[in-house]
């Protein structure tokens, strides 16, 4: 799906996404004219005992739900960095296609940004460790407390990544 | 999803799928007493120009129209041997989902078999090439000639896999 021009909205949402099958965190961050805040974050975790499809069938109704409350113009999904095993490999795989396959019915352009990109986004380089990700998202987004779990922290700052990215941002026109 | 007992069943309908972003094969076998023969066969193949979100868009609707049409009793589909490349796993993880996710959707159980499995239950060997397989899926199947392409003719022995399964046959009882 191709980029819409974006860089001229009063408002914008940004949803992001840290996927996994066992837990996948989602941060939706709003832009009000020069105001960013968090709209919303957490994270899906299908039942311990589900099945691969039926884990799959929750994680993709989750999502769907969240982008039909939220209506993001935009997704910011972590890309990939593969696994150390072809399995974990698969498992992300079918956590990303979940994603992807929500994305694409709710017609919202997805962008993708490696974990390092995302951790220099917010702190300043690219080898944070998840506590100070935590923190600093909180910071910037003026939260009194650190969202929990790291899953949602990650997924704010892909949020906030997407953001800053210079193909929506006003200010690199 | 627990396999139901299924070995007592005058008419069994089974799809198997062969998983795969750019093709993806099918192949529904029914059997209606002693008799087993083909229902439907081919294969799903997104434009090649769609995106990584359309293309499973494109395949999970195609596998939802499947299994809403056939309404099959199982699904049999190819447990994955992991590709040469963490890309490429990636993939099958993706295209897989596809299938669970519509086979959790409609609620239908998944039997998962690896190629050589397969082969072995249609040819007698785990190493014979896909023309043998092809070959013996036609003759096995009564079909004046063989189905294409390989795609096809790969979950159609997937198919007949699990219509041997002892889980599935009466005569294993």
């Amino acid at each position: 799906m191709e980029l819409p021009d974006l860089r001229n909205r009063e408002r914008l949402v940004i949803a992001g996404i840290d996927p996994g099958t066992r837990v996948m965190g989602y941060g939706v961050v709003g832009r009000v004219g020069a105001r960013t805040m968090r709209v919303d974050s957490g994270c899906f975790r299908p039942p311990r005992d589900s099945d691969g499809g039926d884990r799959l069938f929750f994680l993709f109704s989750s999502l769907r739900a969240l982008l039909e409350h939220h209506k993001p113009d935009l997704l910011s999904l972590e890309k990939t960095f593969f696994a150390k095993n072809a399995q974990s490999t698969l498992r992300i795989g079918e956590a990303r296609a979940m994603v992807l396959l929500a994305a694409a019915e709710f017609r919202v352009p997805v962008l993708e940004y490696s974990p390092t990109v995302a951790k220099r986004a917010v702190t300043g380089t690219g080898s944070a460790d998840k506590d100070l990700v935590a923190r600093l998202v909180a910071v910037e987004l003026g939260l009194a407390e650190i969202p929990e779990p790291h899953d949602a922290t990650d997924a704010l700052a892909l949020a906030l990544c997407a953001m800053r990215d210079p193909r929506l941002d006003p200010r690199f026109r």
